[in-house]
């Protein structure tokens, strides 16, 4: 536990330090985001607010989890969680670096958007699958007993791993919201790792470095944020959070420690298929439900406190399968 | 662990519920905050928001740790932290509540104010020092030795005890800061209690209860507060706070653990030491130290986010000498 201490202070201390040089940086080189023509009215004033900030967790992330691992020995779970973080994170990287030299909002096209994601999930799954130490069976939360998925791992981890990513990058809606929801994931990821036992050390300690950088990172996010995180911080994130319940098979738990992310997902597919449905009738005034929230007049750090804290005690009640 | 879970979800819930029947009456029998004459510009708009709501966790605080309590079994160890976080609670009760009578910022005389705090410090500590389980030795951090302060423990853990309950109650000066640094801090100390095994769970339960109760309290606490604590929510916090550390003999730790609390206390007594010697010059724009911040620019949730993560950073420090 000691090297998770010191890694995640390591890449606190980073992020923190990466503020300063990349926020300017990303401002001359005018990345800011261009904001969604769509979003509500309020989100004009964070207008020239540079987007891509991500990478001041990203590359404390990428850089101390390699130093880390190089220290306790690389493992076979470290390297996926690894790919699934910075997998992701380069197809949100190039979709962000599309969008401002395109100088617009939706950077890469959605097939071009979804066909390397699904590429690169689809390899993680048959990985998984045919790894000795990951298998076609996912931990039932709770019990502890084991599920049985056969084949049928393959495809519902493929959508998995596209629909966790995909739902981060939607819950990134608000300052600080995701920065905050998921660094509460990692903390929570990482104890139940801890708690586990029998696993291997480089997945916490992977965790405890995610929880150090967000941290960093959040001096710089939050409300009112200085720099967005961008594709590539949502994706990341997702990917590094997907990709440590992939190897710990913990799945199923996915729907109450990222609860906030599942109903972001959810309140825009049902508002957009009531939409169609009834050819213009809406379900919530804005999806995801954040702006919903955000339209009923709830100012926006209020949103942020209220996400954070049911997260929060959704990941207490996450802990009760490995609870003794 | 399982009734840790229970008791702090049971306690969140509680606290939520309490939030829509308390502010209104805080409001409506005009229990509002008349903010210090002295306080920053910013804070003029704060004023109407009621205070006391700190009742709002400190309820469920205490009739959901005397259930838990009264399930597994009392213990002396439970009882100390009771009556330090109900002790102080109920003088920062009175205070408050002459406070609102008297239709001025101050409540009490600094001397009414501080005798009392005196006298339950002294009955705390003689009753600690002649405790079997506690004794008048502290544990060093890090090393996890022992230091026996022999006859000195009861005058300095007298100063710890009043000293860290004043120092919750000057850090209390921005929207949700006290609750989100302190809910942190009982989380920490929780998980160190379980760490360390050997230690009566009544205590780990109260923090868990503790760390329920403020969830549900920031729903109402978060920047822009719609209720503030109060001195009953303050003083109760603190006093909780290092009832945890005397029964575990971790009072060492609050340097590290509270160090936003030390950080406020000390930049008052420096303000102040220092305009008294220099007959008016000051070291800081404003004591405690986040009205600094403030006056100079920086917006009121980035300083709490600023406490809160660091706060976060070091209690993952102070986890150092229990760790494997």
């Amino acid at each position: 536990m000691k090297i998770m201490i010191l890694s995640a202070v390591a890449a606190f201390v980073f992020a923190l330090a990466l503020g300063p040089v990349v926020i300017p940086w990303l401002t001359k080189k005018k990345f800011g985001q261009n904001i969604y023509e769509l979003a509500p009215e309020s989100h004009k004033k964070k207008q020239g607010v540079p987007t891509m900030g991500g990478i001041i967790f990203a590359v404390p992330m990428l850089i101390v989890s390699l130093a880390a691992a190089c220290h306790v020995g690389f493992r076979t779970p470290f390297l996926y969680v690894f790919v699934s973080a910075f997998g992701f994170g380069a197809i949100g990287f190039t979709d962000d670096f599309i969008k401002i030299h395109m100088k617009r909002n939706l950077g890469l096209t959605p097939i071009q958007k979804i066909v390397p994601q699904v590429v690169l999930a689809v390899a993680l799954s048959v990985a998984a699958y045919l790894s000795p130490n990951i298998g076609s069976k996912w931990i039932l939360p709770f019990s502890g007993r084991e599920w049985d998925l056969g084949f049928w791992f393959i495809p519902i981890t493929v959508f998995v791993l596209v629909g966790t990513v995909n739902s981060a990058n939607l819950l990134d809606g608000l300052d600080g919201l995701l920065s905050k929801v998921s660094a509460i994931d990692f903390l929570t990821l990482t104890v139940i790792v801890v708690l586990m036992g029998g696993y291997d050390r480089t997945i916490a300690l992977f965790g405890a470095i995610a929880v150090g950088s967000l941290m960093g990172f959040l001096r710089y996010n939050g409300y009112p944020a200085r720099t967005f995180m961008g594709d590539v911080g949502s994706f990341t994130l997702g990917g590094a959070l997907v990709g440590m319940t992939l190897v710990t098979r913990l799945n199923l738990l996915l729907p109450i420690i990222a609860f906030a992310m599942v109903v972001s997902a959810l309140s825009d597919i049902l508002q957009i298929g009531y939409f169609k449905l009834t050819h213009g009738k809406r379900v919530f005034r804005m999806a995801p439900l954040h702006h919903h929230f955000e339209l009923g007049g709830m100012p926006e750090p209020r949103i942020i406190t209220m996400y954070a804290t049911f997260t929060a005690m959704l990941c207490i009640v996450a802990l009760w399968g490995f609870a003794t």
